[in-house]
This record gives structure tokens, sequence and C-alpha cells, in this order.
């Protein structure tokens, strides 16, 4: 052997037991970790294909629409975003970005990798766009497909809205929503919202581990990929072509599965568990608890003089919280603090936030009074170490 | 809620214990599934970074290269397949495909994806093709990849490989394997074979299921990509852009780690446990053991007057087995058999096989000698309720 065996030297996996606090993955639920303890089945299995039917009902129960193609892709919520893109948009097409964070900059790359004119409207990291300001783009672009983060990760904004997917369907335009930090922690209705191409994450509030993402297609973005087909247009990405995975996802009457892939069994069975562990607590419910855990984290943080980068309450998100650094502290110091002396893990700022904000994740499993006060009083111990002092409020 | 609950009536996740000894996912070794039941960390956490190195150094010794770039991409093995062509193949590129099977056929769908020109050698299923066949290719074709499969899962035939990555290297084209029932399995010197881009599954002889898969780009493969860079241009893939992923994944001295997408945690643990079992028993014993199952399979299948597709043992897998149908068999109701009598799953023909032979895994932690054996009781039990008779060898 001309490549020795380092088993010896690496010694067995050992992970600590962190408590994740940062933006994502969170905790799982251990009733998810114990899905993925379970034996495997085949991916033509008729038992697997049956609880793969049950993971789509179930995303259209949390997602809140009726559209049939809610399915798991395989990959994290990156891949079902690429997919999303993917497999209608058509060189040329134009898409509108609304940029307020770090993934409104990643969905103008990814789109332009598929040969689409992006156009994008910016705003501060942290703000949220109106209506007007969002039909008036509209209006000026004329894009077949607008992109809106519900939830922005970076940031802990949450963008309002109504409204804006019947105004698309006036101009003809398609509604792309990122709901990968709001699915399972803020209301969210895809079919009131008219929202036409969807996906999620698994690492945020389905208390899941990341490594399989839920993916939306409705009647609207189904016939772009049916005319496709027509043309006899292949998309240029094998992995995440739909009109394959349909074949072996969707049950078609009188047509076998057709295999394309092999599923990833055990995450699919994780994705299961967390999705049925929404639907026992009851989605308004799991909404409810994430509002009321973000509100005593809130009213814990502003106790000591701390600042949430979010003025307003209306736009904050539930699940991500973004607080401001405070003047002389070292960000990075502090989360390594409180990584190190109390195994929590927290986020720091992306991009034009690096070094001015920690972002808090308290999502799924980890959206509990004892998580946001363990956090809180990290974060207090771990400024302290750099001379902060907590402001009494009177 | 206009969407109802559905939990009720879905009902408990409670798959059956199959011994799956289909083309895979074969059953994951009980370790590998605790792996994935360990707290996870987050993605940026050092701790885990340390978990991805020892997984690249458990690659480079499981596929025995000294090349540093052997990491494991967030899908499963069709996802690092695609990168593997993505990454490398522009637009007029030219792909030399060696097809005896299905995968063969896939992969020249998936590079015309990419704008590559794709020429195509053809065997017969089951066959394999002749270092003068693959010669006369290149030399008439010019390409500027060759693809081969060392392992055929549709067809259980393993290609020599002897001489033809040096042969490539003359001819300044690039020896794609793809290694996806191979790895850990059979015996497999990535830089003795002078492979320049290999892709596996874990779902197979790894012991580890789907959802996580190696992908290792040489030098030669890596210059081309920083060619790309050079010139500005971006690939058409976003989330298996290796120039972005490998400021995530690679260690770069004095330069932090820059996030691309959330790595799935829990499948990198896996990966990370099942590599590790295969380093404890040591690569040349787990390749011994591989190779003792399959020849005490065949003896039993030929024992009862049953045929193998392949008939020179010479090219035959040890881990994926393709028994001849006998006259009069329907397949398919063997296979239910197997599956509803006896919670064993097999798998059935693809494509111009389909119908005539059966796919029987024995890889990893199922290459045991009980395992063979019940997988060959059950077969002749299913067998023989379509009225087939074991000959008895005199």
């Amino acid at each position: 052997m001309d490549i020795p065996n380092p088993v010896h030297r690496l010694g067995p996996l050992a992970p600590p037991p962190r408590l994740l606090c940062g933006p994502g993955p969170g905790n799982a639920h251990p009733r998810v970790h114990a899905a993925m303890s379970l034996p495997q089945l085949g991916h033509m299995d008729p038992l697997f294909l049956r609880i793969c039917e049950d993971v789509k009902e179930l995303l259209r129960y949390t997602w809140q629409t009726k559209e049939l193609f809610t399915i798991p892709v395989s990959g994290t919520g990156s891949a079902a975003w690429e997919a999303a893109i993917a497999n209608v948009t058509r060189p040329g097409d134009v898409h509108l970005v609304c940029v307020n964070g770090y993934f409104g900059e990643r969905h103008c790359d990814m789109a332009s990798r598929y040969g689409a004119t992006v156009h994008r409207i910016d705003k501060s990291w942290g703000g949220v766009f109106s209506y007007d300001e969002i039909a008036e783009a509209l209006l000026q672009y004329k894009p077949q497909f607008l992109w809106v983060c519900y939830a922005e990760t970076s940031t802990g904004a949450k963008q309002p809205l109504e409204g804006i997917g019947p105004l698309c369907h006036q101009l003809d335009c398609l509604f792309m929503l990122d709901t990968v930090t709001a699915i399972g922690g803020i209301p969210l209705f895809l079919d009131e919202l008219e929202v036409d191409i969807c996906y999620a994450g698994t690492q945020k509030c389905l208390s899941c581990p990341p490594g399989i993402a839920p993916l939306m297609l409705n009647q609207r973005a189904l016939s772009i990929i049916k005319k496709r087909n027509e043309m006899g247009e292949k998309i240029p990405n094998w992995y995440l072509d739909m009109t394959m995975i349909s074949k072996y996802i969707e049950q078609r009457e009188g047509a076998p599965r057709v295999y394309h892939h092999t599923a990833p069994i055990s995450m699919i069975f994780a994705l299961r568990e967390a999705l049925t562990i929404i639907a026992e607590e009851g989605l308004e419910n799991v909404w409810i608890r994430h509002q009321a855990t973000a509100e005593y984290f809130w009213s814990l943080i502003e106790s000591v003089g701390l600042e949430m980068l979010i003025s307003n309450k209306e736009f904050r998100l539930p699940s991500l919280h973004t607080v401001k650094v405070p003047l002389g502290v070292d960000a990075a110091k502090a989360i390594q603090y409180m990584r190190e002396k109390f195994d929590i893990e927290i986020g720091g700022g992306l991009g034009s936030l690096a070094g001015k904000v920690f972002r808090i994740g308290l999502m799924g499993y980890n959206s509990r009074s004892y998580v946001a006060l363990s956090v809180f009083s990290a974060l207090v111990e771990a400024l302290k170490q750099q001379k902060w002092k907590p402001s009494v409020s009177s």
C-alpha cells in the first residue's frame, strides 16, 4: 500500500455536544436522529415510496399548499434552490432579485449561470422592501421571475409579502420565494401568497440535519418545464432535472416509478420524522412558540442595553436574531469564547455586517425559553470578558 | 388552516428491517447509523472542519491516492458525478464514453448537458472493453476526456483498467473513472492507474447511507478549473462549483474557510465512520473478504444449476452479482416474493437486461457468508414458487 492507513492516528469520531444557536444547523430533534438510525429501505421499495408520499403530503401541510409537486431534493437547501432556477430558467429570461442580504447576492450569481438576465433592486442589509418598491421594479424590468427572500438568514429581516404574488401574476411573472429560515418558523401560506416556486432548508426551523431539501413547483412552474420538454430542451443539469425526477417521485396512474438517482434514504426518514413532529404540535402552535421565544429573547437582550439590528419588531424574524456587536467588542473573540467555554455556537455577520452583528438562531427544537436564556446568559458572559458592562434599565 | 393536518392519518415512521441485497443501498453498518445520531456541529466549527479533513484523508487511503482534493460532495453519487463533469467540461470538449451498461448511457446524457461532444463505443451489456478497443477509439476521437466505469452496477462487469491511464496521458486526454460500486470492494489504486477524475457512492461497499459522495480531482483536473477561473469562466452550476467549494473544504495557508453551502453534517459523520471501519479492518482485508464472499455465492448459485450472466470470473465484480433469470420465471414476481416473504431486497435488470437478470449486491457490511447464504436460499425458495427446480450437480 502506497498510502498508509491513518486510522490509529485519527482516532474515533467524538463531536462535543454543542448547543447550536447560530444561523443553522440548529440541533436536530432527538427523534429525528433516531429516525436516521432506522434500518434503510431500498429506493425502489414500495414502502419507501409510500414514505416519500408522506413527506410530500406533510410538506403540503407545512407550507400550506395544495400543489402536488412538493418534494424532497437530494441535497442541502442550496440544491433545491438551484433546482428551482435550473428547471424553469431559459437563457435570456429576466430574473428580478430583491437583494437585502447575502442570499439575494447569491441568487444573482446562481441565476446568471443559467443564462438569465439579472436585474436587482437593493436595500441596506437588514432593511425590507415596500410593496411599492417591488411593484415599481416589476413594471420597469418586466421579469419572467421575481425572487424574494421571506426570511433573510444573513440579516434577520422578515420581508412583507402581501400582494406581491397577485401583482406578479397580473404582469405574467412567476413568484419565486426563499423560505429556508421561514418554513416551520413563521406563518407561511404558499397558496394564499400565490407563490409559484419555493424551496426550503431542513436545518433551521424543521429541526432536521441538512442534506435533504424541500422544493415546491406549482402548475405555472411545471407548465414551463412541460413546454421545454415539448421543444426537446433538456435542462443543463442532470442531477436536478425535475422532468426525470418526477418520473421517480410522482405517483402516475398506471406508470411504474422510474429510477433516476438513489434517494438519500436516511435523510428522507429524518425529514419525514421532523415534519411529523411539527404536525403533532400543530403548525399554528409551532409559529406561536417561535414568536413567544423570540419576544422573550428580545426582552432579555434589551434588558442589558444590547440592541437588535432591526429596530421595528414587525420586520424581525422570530427564528434568527441579529444583535448589534457593542462598541469595542471583537465579535469573533466573543463567538470563540462562547464556543470554548460553554459549547454554545452563535454566528457572526456576513458581508457588510461582518463584525457588526451576532447572528443567533432560536429555531425549531431550539426555540425554547431555556435555550433563549442560556444563549443570552452566555453572550453576556462573553461580552463581559471584553470589559463590556450591561446597562441596567430603569 | 386550508390544508388539514395529516399526521394522525399517516401514523409513525416504521420501516421493516429489510436485508438489502439489491444494487444499493445495502444495509449500513450499525456504527454508521450511530454516527448519524451524534450531536451535530456547525459547518464552520473548527472541530467539524477537522472531521472533514479526516474524511479527506480516509478517502485518500481508501482510493489509494496522494491527491489532496478528495472531498465529500453534498449529494448522492450522481451529484459527485455531475460535479466531475461540470467543473472540467467546456462546451465543445470531446468526451469518449465506454458504454457497456446503463451508467455509460447516463454519462452520455450528463456530459452533453454541459455542451460536450459525446463519442461512444459500445459493448453488449455484461461485456467489457479490451485495451485495444479503447486505444483505437482514443486515437480516432482524440477526446479531452475518457469515461470508464470500473464496476458497472447494471451488469456486474468489472472493466480491466491496466494501461488506460498512461495511454490517455500520452494522448493529452484526462481519465475519468466511475468507482461507485468499486470503492471499498475491489482493489483500486487511483494513482497507480493514473486516474485524473473520480467519484464514488457511499451506499454500496462503504456501508454508509446515500446522501454524501466522494469526489477526487487530481492536479491535471484542477489545472483546468484554474485556467477557467483565470479566463473569468464561471461553471454553469452553482451548487457544485468546486472553485467556491474549495475555499470551504480546502486548508489554505493563512486564509480562513469561506462559507459556500451548509454541509450535510450528519452524512459527513456517517462517511467518516464508514471509512474508519474500513481502515480498521484494513483495505486489503476488505477486498479479500469481498472476493471470498463472492466466490462462495457463485459456488452456491452454480450448485443448483443457476447461471451467472458473466461467464468469465475474471470480469465479475465481487460486490454486485448478475444471476440469469431461469427460463419461465417472472423476475418481478420472484423479487416481490423475496421482499414480502423474507424481507430481502434484490434488484432486477435495467435496460436491455430487464427481466433477464437478478442483481444481487453483497457489498460492504453485507459482504458476509451468512448474508450470501441467506439471499441464495431465499432466491431458491422464490424460484421454486414458480415451478423452477434446482438441478443437482453430479
